[in-house]
């Protein structure tokens, strides 16, 4: 069997609808929040929900036990580029983050009474969810050895304290995927936990609502403080001291997933910008006619080109459990996250007045939205440093500190 | 008299008073709006000035004979990047985008009636102004010779007629400085002509609050329709079809403080990375001691020093009429656009979490404010156009299409 | 059949035979020339076509029928890599340019007869050709359309009159394909036609051999007159008048060879600056263990893998016959060509007076020799002039003057 | 005295006889050694010397006790950027590196006698010199703390053991100014000293002239073999253990004027990318036509404007004996090193296959001779590195080890 590179009749149709169902649905609901989710009602998410089931194009990532269409990876890439050409399109589709991530994570490790208890109504929209590792300084931030918050035993069960925050989603999330320590010290390599707590335990507490440069993500980022949250031993997700390792079995497709959906919105500014060089003339020309404009669109023609070549590589070695899956995810994700902002950038300083406006065409929303990507899941350093590291280990043994992310 | 950096004392001392009342009085006024020009008060821009008199840095580029310091390009240089450590700093010297661009204007090309009538108020920051040029498509936008409205002869003045949009200021303004053409057609070089439109002329309207991505101006940008708008003789601005060239005289200059401003905010972005990278612990050290950090430290170090070089140089070379300003003025405008950017952009980075938040640093505010000035005041596009146009003159005379920037 | 990437087994056998020859073999025999393959003997080439025969690894990409290993693109791609681990390696398998894209030229569109007279001797290594198409300014360079020299009709055949430069192997080479205008003027976008002219034959002279900064090419680039030179009608590639189209049969996949041979020496820049990291020490650490030298280390990787994607993508697309191959060339080519010299000139950065050193180390070499890929086979602005034009179709209709290379 | 820009008239009439000597003499004698400095013959030196000194050019940075012009830095600037404009031009005025820092070095700390027997023949152009600092790994690179030649006390003076590599114009050098290692080990801050070694003392032997990608400087680069070398106390540079902070003296300057000459080799590049622009046609338009062409010779216009107001600056704060000196010393260099690359390599793609030629344009020769800058006197990385800890200091005293360039 070739190297080949056509996705399955499956993934296509999958695609084709999903392409529309944002074209005729989802981009004309953007007006009923300005296009910001972070101020989406949850009467538009059930609603978006309800489109997509009709379309046939709902939870496409999810395994068909649960009641997705079971795609792998390689077929996610092509689905989740087409959900995120709108900002509300992942949402749509239940295959935004946190969401998503924590619907693969829950399938790969929880216990069966875990996934009927909360991947079952996840999967389907009932509830929602968030994934709580991100402290402020100085606990676990883009080095996960920090971790401060505790996991400490108590009978039956474990009592967590500590203070989250930039939790996407936390603001209504039915419940929390938490990290705690249970054992060793801020800057050890290991004893981590993963715990999962239902909203209203006593204890855990949204005390803000982070407003961030971004507001691409439903609910937004809150911060959460534990303060002697007890929950029992059944609410430990996978095995205990063994959290950052879970957590990598979540982060490497969420990374990915994230670039796929990243990917829909770089060509949607892409788009604008097109569409705005074709039409708009300025010095006697067309501005598609101007050598500089041409090349900014050939710039972002190339990196979007590069993205997709990438994820797909990366999907196809993360799907076959390939050595060289975390490698190329560091490497994906660094490139696609610097890119799809590029070529954002690229789209505004095209659209000039327009592309600076909040109201008159997505761009400006799109650029406050993707700067982000390239913090969160790994800053583009942290990665870097990942990706040096593996490559000099044939050629050396021990270099500076280790990650978690390895 | 050999060349020399050492600022004239007078400078100096007008700096450090206006660093330290940045940083005891305008910084700690950024919380009454959340750092927001946009949305502060006019009580706010009142007490400011009240501030900046008391301290004596009050207008400082206004000459003496309207109440400032009468500083040249070289000693605004220094004090306007002090003022620009905030986004608050100008408002409160009074030497803000447009009004500051106003006034120099109107102190050039005025009548002594009109600078008596406009220039005196707006100095003493009793009123202020704005210069509605840029038009919706396919009017005047980064090429100025677009220019749709018009202004037609009646007896005894002119009937304005057209449709200005992102003209900062323009809300509340008490008067507006408009450009229109009164001979020749949409695409001709010359044929423009300024006015001088008092706030409430019968048939000029603001008709929309234009919603951006950055908030760093005084009453935002609006969008002004006028309709059969007649004011009389005394009332152009220059001479009549002469509008580009006084628009000349206005713009190099206000260009250049535009550079001095954002290179204060991209001192404050890097003054945030530095406290940060100098205290946040992350792998086991402290983040300066990262080689990527310092890196991204470095480059802004870098293009900020490179940034106040091409400044005073330009400065110097407008303070003293010399042929090569409008090179310069084009080089350092690009240049100095494109390195803010770059700065607050690695900030940003190296503040991760904390530099996406739009409560907890000024970083996530910056990144918005910065953003548009590499499409103000001609795209970099554009300024890029005429740098080669006229370094290519020596070697071929006929390149395409001139614009009205030469 | 789902997307997938993993190579044939006869392709990563055969990978794997070339990654050994060239290390058991060529890089011992860069010795014998200093690495440059301008400078290398005749007897050389011999001899390693003779090595590569006994590794079974000679001629992969030609099919069967003449000799090779008849391997697609897909299969070219990792290969080539392979040789192009050293300059001598596409020298060493016969697959080197330009023969290797006049064998494929050869292949696809000349007569049964000119196959067996050009195209089996210089399949098996017998002789070597060149393709001479760039002209002195102002004739043909990276618009074709340009091109001057003639082919006017006399009985029975053509008279050729021109001047060729930058004519890779033209020195020695057993027969040149040439294109001359049969029709139209300097400026037209057709009328060329592609000659077969044998060495020796009255009025083609090679009359220079151009010094140039690169030195990677066997023979490396000469100036060709053609004065008065006679050639029968059997001597006419493809059809009369067709020869731009002709040309784009070799062009698309010439491109992409050129990038899977780069590739490899930029894997060896690579593998040089890690090797260098892994055991230098500077400032207290081993190179690896700074994080700026991870940064370049990184940001290397990445380029390797995007690149890689890219040209695996593209080289689908070309085996397939896809509508898309055109752009994806394109896009592949301008981001290998900029990515194999960002990875050279970081590597020389990496290793400091080792990289400088034309002795000590391959990498002033590969500086040399990879710069001017981004200038031959269509420049970068070429390039995105022609990615821009095909996306800005959709939106508008008539752009700027077309090139031959749509 | 405010900041002003003007040279000295004295500055000015020398640059303009520097200009023009170049132009009509040192151009011309280019043709002599194919424009390599390496590859010029003595006798081209000294009659370009005896050409400088009748044009009134000769040594413009030599104190006029010893027979120069007695230039500043900021005087330095002009004529140095105006001779570098050729390869050539440094060396016939006798400002070329190593000899220039070296007459600098002398004139700074050397005795009476020191200075009669070193730097009046030196300056007169009698005799050349040489700089031994770096040494092959694991001696000292970037990184000079790791010095490993020694010099071990013997009655009456020093024996001095060791190896150094990449030693501009050791091949002929009347005398080589050495660092060796006085006390302490490798790694050590301190304990080395400068040593004044006669061509011909016994133990000191040029071994090798190292082949470089670069050939711009007379005589090469050699590698000299130190063993069992004696010199008596009078040879002792400077104070003994002193030798870091002696070579600071020279280093500081030597940076800029580094600057100084390669800007002129940038301002060379682009002169030849502008006539080419101004008159090659392509795509039916000339190339400075070109949207893409204009950016890049912008780009350069901006790269050139930043290098020289940031020379002036540096310059300034040299000349003055400011605090500042030292970091806008690693500014100025850094910034300078990159962007001339900047310039030439879009020379280089603008002119095309001429711009390859190593025949037929001096850029070729150009893009090979300015790579190295970016690596010697500091590779950027240490100077941002060194420019980041600077900048950190108020923000945290204790950061990763110290260099002895601070």
């Amino acid at each position: 069997m070739p190297i080949q590179f056509d996705p399955d009749p499956v993934v296509t149709r999958l695609t084709e609808r999903t392409t529309e169902f944002v074209r005729e649905v989802v981009i004309p609901a953007e007006r009923a929040c300005g296009g910001s989710v972070h101020d989406a009602p949850e009467a538009l998410r059930q609603s978006l929900h309800k489109g997509a089931r009709e379309a046939g194009v709902f939870a496409p990532h999810v395994p068909e036990r649960w009641g997705g269409h079971g795609l792998d990876l390689r077929g996610q890439a092509a689905v989740f580029e087409a959900a995120g050409y709108s900002l509300l399109g992942p949402l749509a589709l239940n295959c935004a983050a946190p969401d998503e991530g924590n619907m693969h994570l829950l399938e790969k490790i929880a216990t069966e009474q875990q996934k009927e208890r909360y991947l079952r109504p996840l999967a389907s929209g009932e509830t929602r969810s968030c994934f709580a590792m991100t402290e402020p300084a100085p606990g676990a931030g883009a080095d996960p050895r920090s971790l401060r918050t505790t996991a400490t035993r108590v009978p039956g069960g474990w009592r967590i304290d500590g203070r989250k925050w930039f939790i996407t989603g936390a603001n209504g999330a039915g419940f929390t995927i938490v990290m705690a320590r249970t054992s060793g010290s801020p800057g050890d390599i290991g004893g981590a936990t993963m715990f999962l707590v239902d909203a209203g335990t006593p204890g855990m507490q949204v005390v803000r609502d982070i407003q961030t440069l971004d507001e691409g993500f439903f609910a937004g980022h809150g911060e959460i403080v534990f303060d002697g949250c007890v929950v029992g031993d059944d609410h430990v997700l996978g095995a205990v001291d063994q959290g950052f390792a879970g957590a990598q079995v979540r982060l490497g497709p969420a990374r990915m997933t994230h670039c796929m959906r990243w990917l829909g919105a770089a060509r949607r500014a892409q788009d604008t910008a097109l569409e705005r060089a074709g039409s708009r003339t300025a010095f006697g020309s067309v501005l598609g006619d101007l050598g500089m404009v041409q090349q900014m669109l050939a710039d972002s023609e190339i990196d979007i080109e590069a993205c997709r070549a990438l994820v797909l590589r990366t999907a196809w070695e993360l799907d076959t459990g390939s050595p060289a899956a975390a490698q190329l995810t560091s490497v994906s994700k660094t490139f696609v996250a610097e890119a799809v902002n590029r070529v954002v950038d690229r789209a505004v300083q095209i659209c000039g007045a327009l592309g600076i406006s909040a109201a008159d065409a997505p761009l400006a929303r799109l650029l406050r939205d993707v700067r982000p990507f390239r913090i969160y899941d790994g800053p583009s350093e942290t990665h870097r440093f990942a990706i040096a590291r593996r490559a000099l280990k044939p050629y050396r043994q021990s270099l500076q500190g280790a990650t978690a992310d390895s």
